[in-house]
């Protein structure tokens, strides 16, 4: 199955290329902005160097190709509508449309738990706390907690469009990934562990342990990441399906029933079995 | 209560000027992109002369406002990407960011049906006949059947994100308005008689049959969708709501239950009473 991945590089991409790129029923491409990460250096691939907002070379990038897993995009909630418009909304409509085209049969899209975000802002912290009694699913409505969200829902959205509405792509999966980070901090203390490393807070503090306890919740280990993109690929049943990327986290609010069930995700990560960061 | 209405000259705007601009709750301002429409010369109003794609020209009619009813944009479900990106949803960001910036209480969006346009799709033409059991709600899931729908999907769901991230505005009213047309067409045969006039179909064919028993079901007549308008300015409790703008009409598979019980909206209509053009 030849499998193109853009904004490969990135903390889900390399995730991916982690856990997948060795797996003989794959035969991944890579499209970065750059041939690196200058941070996280994976090297040794050919990589079609574009942009998303670039239609020309995502269209000729896509020839041949069964499979898009489309993680490209402006990430962060505080960004403007400047930030999210070019990257995440006119390069997914780029993606779908280079899809439709090139006769894709089925695209994973990188969509976020933000899209979700203002439940979290209306019952946290005590939300954080094990037994909150809320589990979003697939069902709910969305409620985006900024502009990056907002350009999330339209992802998921056009998605479905050109599932039902276009001979190609077949298949549309939006995964609403939480909180899925670069190796040195794939646990449930990561965030906390980089913001002292960035001087934001000091460990132990108040806030430490707000970020922690939120991560048990949100944690989406590389590997079950890796894992939930491969049970998409392989399925063939799903015409559209919104999918949350979350590890099986006692604390979790986001439900994995419907991932478990339509695609047989068994994630094998849960972020209450850490006690602590690793050494 | 001053309100400013966007693409006031179109076939929406013209309805809420014909039923509501001399009442006297309200001291309107319309704002369109030229100063009459060509067709319906509706004349002799004060206009602001500006598109949706101006920011700096949006915020500045919106200033010392109550309330917007934002109904310019790109229109029909065969626009391509380019027709919408600019007018539906850069015009969108554009309105509610004025909105935030000017402090506007409260602002009511022309949604549309095609928001819901695959379930007409699927169960078409048994759907236009009485009885059909399909009723959609505003908690039925999206599925866009355009590019013009996906637009305006993402017009509600920006729409959300303001009212619940924001100070302002306060309430957004997502209203998936379904057939309102001109005067000369506002009746179940308005689509019908139209294509007669543009000989595109004969008056008595099937296709004229089919066009008259869907907009039986889809008709929102002027009064009734201006009473509908009427009832977003005039409430108090709705922060973020979705409602159908349809009449009572017997066919109709759009709820309106929710717009009765949480904005007391009474239609007058049914397109199931005509039983021929009127003469």
């Amino acid at each position: 199955m030849d499998v193109l991945v853009t904004g490969a590089y990135g903390r889900c991409g390399t995730a991916i290329i982690d856990h997948l790129h060795d797996d003989p029923a794959y035969e991944f491409t890579y499209l970065n902005r750059s041939d690196r990460d200058e941070d996280h250096p994976y090297g040794g691939y050919d990589t079609v160097v574009a942009d998303v907002g670039d239609f020309e070379a995502v269209r000729s990038a896509f020839e041949g190709m069964d499979a898009v897993v489309h993680l490209a995009a402006y990430p962060f909630v505080d960004g403007n509508w400047s930030d999210v418009l070019e990257p995440n909304i006119v390069g997914t409509y780029n993606v779908l449309e280079a899809a439709r085209e090139t006769e894709i049969e089925s695209v994973v899209f990188g969509s976020t738990n933000h899209v979700m975000g203002m439940y979290e802002e209306e019952f946290a912290p005590d939300l954080y706390e094990p037994g909150f009694d809320l589990r979003l699913s697939h069902e709910d409505p969305v409620r985006p907690d900024s502009h990056y969200g907002t350009s999330k829902v339209f992802g998921e959205t056009i998605g479905r469009q050109y599932v039902e509405n276009h001979t190609y792509p077949d298949q549309f999966y939006a995964l609403r990934i939480c909180s899925v980070r670069h190796e040195e901090h794939d646990h449930p203390y990561g965030d906390a562990e980089a913001a002292v490393e960035e001087g934001r807070i000091e460990r132990g503090s108040e806030a430490y342990r707000q970020e922690v306890k939120r991560m048990k919740a949100t944690w989406n280990s590389r590997r079950d990441f890796a894992h939930l993109v491969d049970r998409c690929l392989q399925d063939d049943e799903v015409s559209f399906g919104i999918f949350n990327g979350v590890s099986d986290n006692d604390r979790r609010w986001f439900d994995i029933e419907h991932a478990r069930e339509l695609l047989g995700y068994a994630p094998q990560d849960n972020g209450e079995t850490w006690d602590e960061p690793p050494a």
